[in-house]
């Protein structure tokens, strides 16, 4: 379903070629500062322009439509939304009947007998990652005042990492008119001890669930994760050295039994290369039934994972957000804001 | 919280060293023959005694407390109990005031400021999955009668594959006082295409969310998963072959932009090495403040991903369960039941 | 919390003098056709205009931002927003210190530490129901497919019964500068028996946890309700005709035990009176904590149960949908609709 | 579903003539004392024995499964059960083709296709509400802490009030060997404003809500509710006094938008009689289909109102329990509890 936390509550809608994309947000604590421009940087670091990303141009100036009053959140929902203005859907025509491999389009038809939005993959495009990158943008600021602070960076593309390697991958891959995957780290500092509800909302239950939201996530691992499976429990486990509950090194990514454990939160998610390639690949006619090559020759990502980092934060932006207000770290109503305004 | 699940749910209850582990689960369709002997072979599976598990020795017999009459499901909430007998509690009072490494002692201890049951790690324990494996058992009699399989295996313990490999990395680890993670992949055939439910609740998602429930568990990965971040496009792309979306490889593990494409689910889970270990590790004595020495002498499993199959299984049968009822896949009332009760 | 519903889910948004009321609504039927004039009848029932009705006009034209495509539903979630235009906000800056007795402004301002938009009640004004109506609407038209039909009547104003009677009592309350309550009943036929979920989400249960959402609703009975209370158990019971378990009275108001029994659905709800009223009423002064005479002189409904019938069967048609969809007797993707587009 | 609430949630199980009746509880903060003894008085006020109610007598000793270690709540999911010892279900075998009018039988047989368990009710029966007084017993114990006190008490039986008239109304209907139903009233004093979360959570939605899961429950009305509906708008408006929003009068009875405003909080229900007695009523028999009489000759309580204060305490101390975890008004771990622990 489309709607993800308990008391901060995001619920996603649009389309990649319909009138907009947006999040409505429920649940945010009264008296934060929220404007349009306030959400600006963090959806310029997920905009495309650099090398290996897209030729789509989105001006991406979301509009707020409700619950801020006065450049300050009300308590009620709000609702943001991009709207989409560089759409180019004649090609998605032609594609209409042939599934492209790698994408939803296929499970997508089955799901919905044909009557789901196919232009760009709909609903199920990577253009509602903005979307999530405007509800991580004040998941962040509720926890800035927290003293809680996210961070994620590529660190690995096509198997290379490294800049330099990392330039030479995407300019052999374009010319091949191919695509990348790659692997991108999240970290959070300042994370307080505590966070998790068992059974079923363990810390790292809820920032998977949210991540594999996500176009093109395929794997995630916290802490040492697949290479701690070949540790032994000597080498894995990280040894306690206070009553902080700070440890020698960090092995669990900053959770145990599903709870945060005071430090540094660290996982990492496998992204797969962009599924529209230039090169043929192969599928099936739905209308005749019969197998046809297939190129996608429209405008997209050499390597999506590029432009992941800001949205995996805002996952866990908004993960971490709920989990700090369940665990009453995050008021209702922000404490500096009815300070200051009470002074002013 | 200890809920999860939309139509067919399931929470969580009980302690290691409490009176009992047990699920409560909701929305399990009327008319399915149920008793305690259908979960014993399930349980079985998960029981320890072979190399490299705890000698602790549980009967496990469940107690089927509600929600069936007359052999079969009467459509109300379906309570499941498993006694805890086999009880050694004692060396857990020493242990009390230093949490040990690798386990969610700590951060259970900061969350709820002492108060926890802290024997055998109390809620946090693996014991809880016996609970998993009960509830599991009814998802997959549910999957059963639409054709759905769920299959787990290990595939690799401490970095070994292959018996003889692993029975040899098993026995030095045993020797070293020391123990070992794994991986364990799992399988799910039969299911169609069309279960997911954009945006939040992908498959992915939501497989991911219930896996990360399972104590030791640390990473995840779909189909190709982080090799596939390793791809090129062309290369992980699954050609598509026909009209019911069958396709060539199944880099995608079988679900495209979080939707099943009707291919085989496969997907596989980093476990890490057991925490209780003979070796001595380091912790804070929470009295005194100090860094103390410790070692954890306990019954434990050499290896927690030996038993880890029948639980990943659970999982996945518990989410597969309930997205086939949202896609009314699975009647309300087992109709094969009603026509047999009818007949007779 | 903004949602409500398990599969049909309804999320709101928007406030009285901000940019639009809105709705967002996931979980609907793929194939289903809605447009913007799909709508406007319903809405047009909302409308004020008649004697007893507030001044304020609003073309409440709402416009459908994601979710439909090709006049159809796609499966994705849908967002209506209708825009606030008819706005005259002036006279709540004055307001703003002085809580409006029998409104929510003064637990409002407790609650968000004076954070919330106070202009015409904001997020509390009955604005929002018109959101409501549009996403009733919806629900309306998938249970149309399954011969459900929900109508919702007055049948007193101020004590008054008839016409003649509800007009010269209006007439009265007008004059004196004061506002009348009133009495709304709604009906649903064609209801089918077996929908209601245990223990907790009963038909009675949803229906009045969504009727309590619209504001001034002070109260709601099902069949006989309170009259019943003092009825003995001999009368109060419903003879069961036959099979189909239809009644030869319907006291139970079409539900037993919290689940509906296939007579006629049947349930009242109490209307307070508009709470804004030109005569003088007593207040606080927030910034003296003096107390002060009050007249709320903006454009009002001077009976807004009169505007009731449409907003309950909204909620009525919503929580029926939900349950509907839950026990499966309405199909994922529109069964005519994919006939319909298979033979065009 | 069997789960209400979002932080502090209770989940029901269990039949009338089953093992046990039962609830689970989650999100009970940390540090609480609770024992089986706790509950006991909650209990006793629920049983049976006095006129006009049932001959059947349970000891209704609750054992406490999971969730308290050293008599207090860990903070780990809490199961009380009560087990069903006083049972004599021979009489319902004859009653099992012939659905009993005014219960949930016809319906039940119709949603489960006969898979029900139908001795006394089975999962609808009253029985089930000694579990949710259990529960209602923890949340009272979580608000008296706060200084919230939940009280009900019975207004009216058979149309008739105070101690004689009701006596003689019960006798009358008692030889009559027919039913009386009533009207309980509820008060909860030391709300703090502020409880309540728009759109759909209001205050009157989520006690309605939970209200309505009690057996016989067929309508609710806050403050002056039904009587409201006849007023007129200078009348039903509560002047506001001060700044803490205490008013003159309390006709909104302490809930204005669904918000609650630090008033008293005043509600009623209306319980409809016992559907079972003796006197002759007309079903249909499921197996031949033609229409027979019934009479009811079980054990049962004359006028169910007068055993329905305590759980209509226990609903509002749970939703009530609830909303103040949300506003973070109840600490997750118990502070008290935690200095008492560091002083001793």
């Amino acid at each position: 379903m489309n709607t993800f936390g308990r008391i901060f509550r995001v619920s996603m809608l649009g389309e990649s070629h319909g009138e907009c994309v947006g999040a409505l947000i429920d649940g945010v604590p009264a008296g934060i500062p929220i404007s349009p421009d306030s959400l600006l940087p963090d959806l310029a670091r997920r905009k495309s322009g650099a090398k290996g990303t897209t030729t789509r141009k989105e001006a991406d100036v979301p509009r707020i439509m409700s619950g801020v009053f006065k450049g300050k959140t009300t308590g009620a929902p709000i609702l943001m939304l991009i709207d989409n203005k560089d759409i180019d859907s004649g090609k998605y025509e032609a594609l209409k009947n042939t599934p492209r491999p790698g994408h939803a389009d296929m499970a997508v038809w089955q799901k919905f007998s044909g009557f789901a939005d196919y232009r760009g993959g709909g609903h199920f495009s990577g253009r509602l990652t903005a979307a999530l990158v405007c509800a991580g943008s004040v998941a962040r600021r509720m926890l800035a005042e927290s003293g809680v602070k996210v961070e994620a960076a590529v660190v690995e593309i096509g198997g290379a990492a490294g800049d330099k390697a990392i330039g030479e991958a995407l300019d052999a891959a374009i010319q091949a008119g191919d695509s990348l995957g790659g692997i991108v780290e999240c970290r959070a500092s300042g994370v307080p001890a505590g966070l998790g509800e068992p059974f079923f909302d363990s810390a790292e239950s809820l920032i998977a669930h949210a991540a594999f939201s996500i176009p093109a996530i395929k794997g995630i691992e916290f802490g040492a994760g697949f290479a701690g499976a070949r540790m032994r429990g000597s080498e894995c486990n990280d040894a306690i050295l206070d009553e902080s509950g700070r440890t020698a090194t960090n092995n669990a990514g900053g959770i145990n039994g599903g709870i945060t454990n005071g430090n540094e939160l660290v996982f990492r998610v496998a992204v797969k290369p962009t599924a529209s390639i230039a090169k043929e690949g192969k599928t099936v006619d739905l209308e005749t039934g019969k197998s046809v090559p297939i190129t996608v020759s429209g405008r997209h990502d050499a390597c999506v994972a590029l432009r992941v980092p800001v949205v995996l934060e805002a996952v866990a932006a908004i993960v971490l957000a709920d989990l700090m207000i369940i665990e009453q770290r995050i008021p209702r109503v922000e404490k500096a804001a009815v300070k200051k305004d009470k002074a002013g």
